[in-house]
């Protein structure tokens, strides 16, 4: 897969050594996230909201309702910058200084526009779904016309993007090694618990199969 | 505690009723979460980047290194917008519509400063190094005076503040629930693995309380 080009707005500039630009490793993080962070700017301040996503080449599809501020200014046209991170583990270095985090995340640059093309709208509301659950879009009823037409999605072309990701264990001085101090990695992940039925199941349907054996990775 | 100010900034709009702006429950979530979002614009364009964070009161405190441009950027004094969101699981409904997720999240709007007095960049070391892990700050070795000078702290003084909070299990529309389709909830945590000891351990520290039994709640 091609990579992203390297411009002044998503040249990771801190450790650079951790900062990647092929698509792969830049979808497969935004993939991977249940939610990104959307930021934007409104009367020249910044905002930032969590919001469900879903990529599709190199658009991302958010959605919501049609008063949302957020999809209002993000379909406007002005850039946009979405990221996602994936916290993968604490590194805990013999010194303060060396802690770290073991993490992946993607920062996606783009513009936004409205989603007004049934079809296209039509496949973001399949994919926003299978990006949740993989499978659930066929099991589920599919939206109305009213509640299609009381959900706005707003497309973001990926026009510049960057991943950082680091791996792996603490890196101390030399001289710390010695030290009677725990050191390691303590991984961490977003994991599911048991599935709680609504208690208004009133046919006794099973959990599927993409609910009890639920993950993110692929 | 008391409420931040429902201002035109902070006041959530859409689905109002999860909207909370008291002390105790924005403090929470800030304190809760490993990481934040923070976004800032920058040339005109919003950044919004995953960064280590911890607070004091209303001030939260960020670092990284001297030539970081988000630091260097927050530190100026511009607006600043700092989310921290809590995935707590996903909510499957009947219909594709009323999927939702439980969560909670924080966003935080201040201005920055850079932190200059040395008992104030002190703390702040010692309460991030706690915020990733109660106890830890005693038991490994303190940033020496070359890492304390290279490591740049920023302080953003919490101007407003809302929270946003999903809890419970789906809403159907009434006709709906007699469709044979499972829903309910599935609780998603970020949870600890197993600590993997540094291959370089010489002296067989034995795994402490705080990594042994982490977790991000109190």
């Amino acid at each position: 897969m091609p990579d992203y080009p390297k411009t002044d707005l998503n040249t990771v500039r801190r450790l650079a050594k951790r900062g990647v630009y092929d698509e792969a490793t830049v979808h497969a993080i935004v993939d991977e996230a249940l939610i990104c962070h959307a930021g934007f700017v409104h009367d020249g301040r910044p905002f930032v909201m969590p919001t469900i996503h879903v990529r599709t080449g190199r658009t991302v599809y958010l959605h919501g309702a049609p008063a949302n501020r957020m999809l209002s200014v993000i379909a406007s046209g002005v850039p946009v910058c979405l990221t996602m991170t994936l916290i993968d583990g604490i590194v805990f270095a013999r010194s303060v200084f060396h802690h770290s985090m073991n993490y992946r995340s993607a920062m996606l640059f783009g513009t936004g526009r409205a989603v007004t093309d049934p079809e296209e709208k039509w496949k973001a509301f399949e994919a926003l779904t299978e990006h949740i659950a993989k499978g659930r879009w066929n099991d589920a009823r599919v939206p109305n016309e009213v509640e299609t037409k009381t959900t706005a999605v707003v497309a973001v072309e990926i026009e510049s993007a960057s991943a950082k990701v680091r791996t792996g264990g603490a890196n101390d001085e030399e001289e710390d090694y010695a030290l009677p101090v725990w050191a390691g990695v303590l991984p961490l992940s977003l994991t599911p618990g048991t599935p709680e039925p609504d208690p208004r199941m009133e046919n006794g349907t099973s959990v599927p199969e993409y609910v009890r054996r639920y993950t993110r990775t692929k």
